[in-house]
């Protein structure tokens, strides 16, 4: 059997590398590229080594950045005695996106999963303890997501932040959980519809 | 809002342009490259690079190649009188695949569709017509899929070889369409049984 010529078997090798990408998927792209003008297949190598290059982590939020300080740490418009504590880079996008947070982030780069082998040591929970001890934090909110490492990290913040907020009086909350938005009820899990139960709140038009 | 760093966007801008690809997609691969060593990251970014500048036609064949002539068309071992004559680079990997094929072969480079632009000056129809003339060729076999636009194709090639098929004696063959291989009867649709019913040959064991 004829094989590929090599620099397509190697790109074809790279893409396989990518998530979600398997051999069929791989060689579809190979070949789209192979395909696409010099310009535009250069735009895309071009891309990635830019981003390798340029981008970096901000010393602060641990997001990322090109610049250090990130634009939303050095945003004199932001308060930065707010801090929401996320997951990932992609979870603040999410909370910019939808553009109700005008406080600032810290982003932990992952969550406590000890069966993968992510322990606390391998995240920004450090920096987030430093952070807190500046006493310039007046709440934390902590943001990561409601499934079982999303929780267990969140648990262990609030142990591991307790002392510092007594004493520097930092407002440790947690983002509720309940139905999402355009839900219908009927359709919603029964493990949502104990959260919204448990977290229900007064609905007195605010007399 | 804040947005993801310039040579973050740009990133997932290229990525967007793949097939197949959509903004979710785009942004996780771009989290997954950000976060891959340099090493590995760079690789793929030269794997697009050396593809785009060492890969070629055959100008024999038209199948992508580091050296023209290909390895398939150089090749002293394989049958140089048997031409099967493909869509594209892939359906020739799969021919190679299946390791049933000693001759060479020649890429169409995509088949004929009206409503999709693609007209038969797109393809290499002529090249195929100029290696037929030289009259070294004893059988074409017409290899395009058995689908609407490979039928109209395999149709239409039959149409433009014929003359020259005449004069110099060649053999023009299409590739045989029945039920697949491994498949269970029940499982067949009608076109398929229709196609193995109508292309039905003889079975006597070679007596």
């Amino acid at each position: 059997m004829t094989a590929y010529p090599d620099s397509l078997a190697r790109l074809v090798e790279s893409l396989k590398q990518l998530p979600g990408v398997g051999s069929k998927t791989a060689e579809r792209l190979a070949f789209h590229l192979v395909n696409l003008s010099d310009d535009e297949a250069m735009g895309l190598a071009r891309a990635i080594r830019d981003v390798k290059q340029n981008l970096t982590h901000c010393s602060r939020c641990f997001n990322f950045t090109e610049n250090d300080p990130c634009p939303i740490c050095s945003d004199a418009q932001r308060d930065q005695s707010v801090v929401c504590v996320v997951e990932t880079p992609k979870d603040l996008m999410a909370f910019e996106k939808a553009a109700s947070f005008k406080g600032v982030y810290h982003c932990l780069n992952g969550h406590i999963a000890p069966l993968e082998g992510i322990e606390p040591d391998d995240l920004t929970i450090a920096p987030l303890i430093k952070r807190a001890e500046l006493g310039t934090i007046k709440e934390v909110i902590l943001a990561t997501s409601p499934d079982l490492e999303g929780e267990g990290t969140a648990v262990y913040l609030r142990d591991v932040l307790h002392d510092v907020a007594v004493r520097k009086k930092i407002r440790l909350t947690r983002i509720a959980r309940g139905v999402p938005a355009g839900a219908e009820i009927e359709n919603v899990s029964s493990a949502i519809l104990t959260d919204a139960l448990s977290g229900r709140q007064a609905f007195d038009g605010g007399r």
